[in-house]
């Protein structure tokens, strides 16, 4: 889906690696990850999934992020290197996507979402902790792991880069206003359609 | 800390794979992961953290499964293989841990946890769907990935293997109960102290 930080990655990593694909446009608004074919290509019930030429079928956005950059500049060839790196891919998942993701769906794209007042501020704490981990760690640094753009930078810049659509601010966070400002001008890195 | 999920797939891996370790007990429940001792190990106020002879700490419990396990049986050498464990291991993160393994928290450790009863309905019905996945992608199958014991087995074994603790039942999943059952008999693994 065109607006979802979680397909946005897959985009940039075929962009980035100049890697021919075809994109389908799936919107979960209309239950099209519910229906029983979809549940085929993915039982559960999620986007993105990258389909091989084989019909091998991938979920996960992070694990996607690894099967297509594992051999590439974008990964690592050094054990603790590679490490740090998934250990980004996780921090995304757990505590970043959860917060920062759904509160920019829940302002931008669902229906009455603005509502839910009590979870947009549960998550608008949490998310900027998220932010807070991610400023400290940046202090000194111009990427997440070994000062060069990896699929960690490219998780973590699909659902931060659009934050302020949820109601985030980088006000605080100089060190990742900075850091999404190399990820953004990095050659050929493209920004989600809105 | 001990009864902690995330931390019993650390113990596990290590204990598979034959590996010296000292276990430094760390409660939550005591704010001793917010302590700026604590917090100076790991930014994000999480355990388990693994810490190297030279002082490198690794947080995130999947990236260290990563990390002691992508040279062994545990892991694997082939590009798919790999990708399928990183995909479980992401969907244990999203789909699995937060309800799961919160639910066994609020009914078997928090202050007051069993009056959050929405909650503990919410993460009923996702944490069973997540099992659900779980029943189907067993059904012709004896481990997750390639037939074998892998780490993505260790992390999903986790917080299933003491889901009951929570609240859930395995009575609608007979592939599930069976790969626990795989997993429990494997030589060396070990269940979670309670």
């Amino acid at each position: 889906m065109t607006v979802s930080g979680n397909c946005h990655k897959i985009k940039s990593i075929l962009t980035l690696l100049d890697l021919p694909f075809e994109w389908i446009e799936i919107d979960t608004r209309k239950g099209e990850t519910k229906t029983p074919e979809f549940l085929k290509i993915n039982p559960n019930g999620k986007i993105p999934v990258l389909q091989l030429a084989d019909g091998t079928n991938i979920p996960e956005s992070n694990a996607i992020l690894y099967y297509l950059a594992r051999d590439t500049e974008f990964f690592s060839k050094d054990l603790l290197e590679q490490t740090r790196i998934l250990e980004w891919l996780f921090f995304e998942q757990y505590s970043h996507e959860p917060y920062v993701a759904v509160n920019r769906w829940l302002m931008k794209y669902a229906v009455d979402g603005r509502e839910n007042s009590s979870v947009l501020e549960n998550n608008r704490v949490k998310g900027n902790k998220a932010f807070a981990v991610m400023e400290d760690h940046l202090r000194d640094k111009n990427f997440f792991v070994g000062e060069r753009l990896t699929i960690a930078d490219i998780a973590l810049y699909a659902y931060s880069h659009v934050a302020e659509d949820g109601g985030f601010s980088f006000e605080d966070f100089p060190n990742v206003r900075r850091w999404l400002e190399n990820v953004r001008r990095f050659p050929k890195m493209i920004s989600i359609q809105r």
